[in-house]
């Protein structure tokens, strides 16, 4: 079974973000002033071929660890598609 | 008021995503053969003052429209963060 699943990855919260910085800059320029803390993060969506969702979970689980997110500095959450 | 708003940044689904092929390619080296269609996104995390969800919801609108989306290339998503 096919299993479309999302995982947004997130720099931790003490983490200091270069790129949000750099944006929330320049959407002051844009005059957007009264947007802040902005913090940019990363949204992976991929198949999964697995026998039910939770081994589908696993898959993604071990490809974040493995590769997707720095486990030093980053959170991550995985879920299920809608309508997937 | 205050409202973190979250957007998610995909690519068109008939654009190619380089970086989501060569993830697919890593994972798969891995050993995580069971995954596809990888794509590459981005998650924007920010806070708007603005006096309700409606008007914030326009902000953040006009953001993604003058800089964080690409109006040829991408589509995006807004959605208000839970618990704020």
């Amino acid at each position: 079974m096919n299993f479309t699943m999302e995982i947004i990855i997130t720099r931790r919260p003490t983490i200091l973000d270069p790129e949000g910085k750099a944006v929330e800059h320049a959407l002051h320029e844009l005059g957007l002033g009264n947007i802040a803390n902005v913090r940019i993060g990363k949204h992976v969506k991929l198949i999964v071929t697995a026998d039910d969702e939770e081994q589908a979970r696993a898959i993604v689980e071990e490809a974040c660890r493995k590769l997707l997110a720095n486990p030093v500095m980053d959170d991550y959450t995985i879920t299920r598609a809608t309508g997937s």
